[in-house]
């Protein structure tokens, strides 16, 4: 043993000098680093904080600019939060989310939905002019010599702010509406293969759903509008200049794409987006003693996750009712999580919880099914563990998320409004007993996990890449450069057919006139002949 | 000492367990990989060879099949070689490449230089059609059970045999002769901002420029059917199918493609292009003693180095006399790589070689200038060792590598045919002495070097994934199951313009009719009040 002992020390050398440079590499790149954070508050902020997180623990110093009144984003060890005043309180955002969540569950007709969510846009509106308009804040963030501003570009809050403060921009976004993503991107989008938003149409679409799409696409424009117009003149009173928020979009340096191809379909990407699908779902941790016995008493049968998402856990009484009833039909344990009243048919084997550790439960391997409302968070989630899905989409891009499960026969969809008890049952039963659905789920979360790097590191380096260059000019394509016409080189094709047909016109003159020189000559030279015989 | 030495077990334990965990995950996806190569010879193997190493290295079988007469693909520890006899020999090969090289120094009608390529792309052909036509070689690979093949597509032979085995491909490609990889993959390519090959245009197009561009891609299919149309017949005859070249490289799983974008201009991508630019820059190794006194000799000035490409190492005597005279007006020691007759005016700064180590002396910080033929290997080396460079372009994609460097003002670019002495010299001093191009490179360098994965690890990752899931189908767009009318919507559009024009008729008819009625009535109507009146 102690040759063994003599050799230890040229090892740890090594090791004291490998850390030596890995502590100097850290110093270096990270020393200094300060990031500006304008998140979106609700379910959006729980993809961003992992990374901001991630970017505390390298060294950066962070500032998260938030409305004082929010429901998700709160104090941390990671970061400094800095709040400013909004005409409006806790109530009646909590309120306000609720309803959005609890309007899901009764039939409206299309367009008092839509003016239902100006409430929240509006509120996200009145946030941002307060943000603007909060001299001492703007006067700090002016000071603060930040490197870049990382943020949701669902409002272009953060964007008018990096302006402002001339700052290079990371955006972290699962898409926006009206493809104002691609649009800001000059990323080419097809409407022949890439469904439109809230079509609820496949990559494989009919003639008739192409139709829907190209039509669906040309109107969307029109929710564009309605949605960021009121932001122009915001821009034009806090920046002093004129443009749109779809011209400030095309300014940012890179886009974290909540993407990956075995959820979303296949299609072109620009060179400044980077795909980071399934960046939430970490490592799994072990359950707390409670979760740990409900799932070791779920015998062989096992257990189903049933959640709604972090913005839902209140459903209208006789929607619960029913869902109890069908949960009673199965023999696994149901995990629900339900901060509502408790219907009152609750079977046995329904178990309400106020939260649950979503990730380390759909990991655990007697999970058989996952009963969720699409978001993308807890669909991702579903993949990388490889639960197979029953979706209840309830809004925004839920019911195409959960098309696009569906699709490829990972999950069954559940009309929310129509459902009945014995839909939900069926359903379960089919994604617990017939095993494709758990193979197709598998295949995807095998596809999915087989990565050469986490989508975390990939996210965490491309803010830092953005901090360190000043941004990343040389992933920006000329196309910025050029207007609609020149992109599309309708000039260009213009220019050519002119050509074309003139040179065609030209040759058509020239042959007739050279015809009617030699007609002439023929008729001429004859006439002198005949002159000359007479 | 002694309690430092009885710490020691735990870590041992520790790393015994890592390195079992190691290598049982190494088995469980290394274990009876079996990867079937077929590279194109020539400089195209010097990028693929690391990477067939480092699949080696990870466990895997490699088989390359390469003619048996070729220049550059040997033995090697790290594959089995299967050759096939070609129709040709090493002298015809060799003399071949040579003229190539030999005659971009002369002028030469457009039309001649291109038909004397025809016959390296007869070689080809004529290699591929005795491959497909070597039973007992079709045989073995029919039996050898492999997971994927790896091929550069080039010469479209690796992916007529893929399809033979049905077996998913990789290609590894610097790109294809008219766009034909953009084509294969349904990648969006607008001619408005994305320059063609050879016509030395960058990103940002004057008119007349977009115009030309715009010509360049329309007639480039010209050069791809004389370029491919062969293979259509060999295709016919070995896979009893109607195909062409295009549709066969429209089903590869993966493209590995030898871009970055601090040198190529940003575009759109899709999901199944791998960005791997870079990959042959590794980590320097130290110079061999030979080099090593040359370079520290060198003094204060530092060295030049001054290569044609691994293809080219003889030039015609007069060119070779007035390069060797602009040589001798810089103070640096100039190590140029030349087996041809030393010219008689060479001056003492100069050294000639057979060979030399270009990544390691590129890296060396004596290193101030790089006289470099501009092949995208070269190129690659001289961006991630930020050595600024004077390129003189010869044939292939080297005039537009070139252009791609001076436009990002990284180096200068002279013409081979017209450059005097004078020029080279000029040139030569301006990107040693104008920091501006060192400045420039820098920034390009610390860019590219500045990436999450480095692109070897990459297209390693992405050959063993296609490896380990027999493709990568999950990558592919809808795109491919639409036609051309399809694909940009003209079907719908039309439609949607008919049904347009149709309303408006209907519309139109209806009111004349009702006028018409109107009008009518109201003749009518008056007639027999008068009529009643009457």
């Amino acid at each position: 043993p102690s040759h063994r002992g003599a050799a230890s020390p040229v090892p740890r050398l090594n090791s004291l000098a490998y850390w030596v440079v890995f502590f100097l590499l850290l110093w270096t790149f990270s020393e200094g680093g300060k990031l500006l954070v304008v998140p979106i508050d609700g379910s959006h902020w729980l993809s961003m904080r992992p990374v901001v997180e991630r970017l505390r623990q390298k060294g950066h110093e962070i500032v998260v600019v938030a409305p004082e009144i929010n429901l998700r984003i709160g104090l941390s060890v990671h970061y400094t939060i800095k709040t400013y005043s909004v005409p409006y309180t806790r109530e009646y955002v909590e309120a306000e989310f609720k309803k959005m969540g609890y309007r899901s569950f009764t039939p409206q007709p299309f367009l008092e939905k839509f003016s239902k969510l100006a409430n929240i846009t509006t509120m996200f509106f009145d946030s941002c002019k307060r943000l603007l308009s909060n001299k001492e804040l703007i006067k700090y963030l002016e000071e603060s010599k930040f490197d870049a501003v990382f943020m949701d570009p669902f409002f272009p809050c953060g964007q008018i702010v990096a302006e402002h403060l001339s700052l290079p921009s990371v955006y972290l976004v699962r898409g926006l509406p009206c493809s104002l993503d691609f649009h800001a991107t000059l990323c080419p989008n097809p409407p022949s293969y890439i469904p439109r938003f809230f079509t609820r149409y496949t990559d494989r679409m009919t003639f008739l759903q192409r139709v829907g799409n190209l039509i669906a696409s040309l109107s969307s424009s029109l929710a564009c509008s309605f949605l960021y117009s009121p932001y122009d003149g915001l821009i034009k009173e806090f920046l002093q200049q004129e443009a749109t928020v779809l011209e400030l979009f095309s300014h940012t340096s890179i886009w974290l794409m909540k993407y990956d191809f075995v959820f979303e379909y296949p299609r072109p990407l620009m060179p400044n987006m980077v795909l980071i699908g399934g960046i939430s779902c970490t490592q799994e941790k072990a359950l707390s003693q409670e979760f740990e016995a409900i799932v070791n008493a779920s015998g062989e049968h096992g257990i189903v996750v049933f959640s709604l998402g972090s913005m839902v856990s209140e459903i209208p009484m006789k929607k619960a009712t029913e869902i109890a009833d069908a949960l009673g039909s199965v023999p696994q344990t149901v995990l629900w999580r339900y901060t509502g009243e408790a219907p009152p048919n609750l079977p046995k084997n329904v178990k309400l919880v106020k939260w649950l550790p979503q990730n380390d439960l759909l990991a655990h391997p007697k999970t058989r099914a996952f009963i969720t409302h699409g978001g993308s968070h807890g669909v991702y989630e579903g993949i990388c563990n490889a639960v197979p899905m029953v979706l209840m989409p309830l809004f925004g891009d839920q019911m195409d998320n959960a098309k696009r499960v569906e699709s490829r026969g990972a999950g069954l969809t559940l009309n929310i409004l129509e459902m009945t008890s014995k839909d939900i049952s069926t359903a379960l039963k089919a994604v617990i007993n017939d095993k494709k659905y758990k193979e197709n789920i598998k295949r995807l979360s095998d596809l999915h996990l087989d990565r050469p790097i986490h989508p975390l590191d990939l996210a965490v380096h491309w803010v830092e890449f953005v901090m360190r260059h000043k941004g990343a000019p040389h992933l920006r394509p000329a196309a910025h450069d050029l207007n609609w016409i020149q992109y599309h080189s309708l000039d260009v094709i213009a220019f050519l057919l002119a050509v074309v047909l003139l040179s065609l016109f030209i040759s058509l003159k020239c042959c007739l006139f050279c015809c009617r020189r030699l007609c002439c000559k023929k008729g001429r030279t004859k006439k002198p002949t005949k002159s000359k015989s007479h």
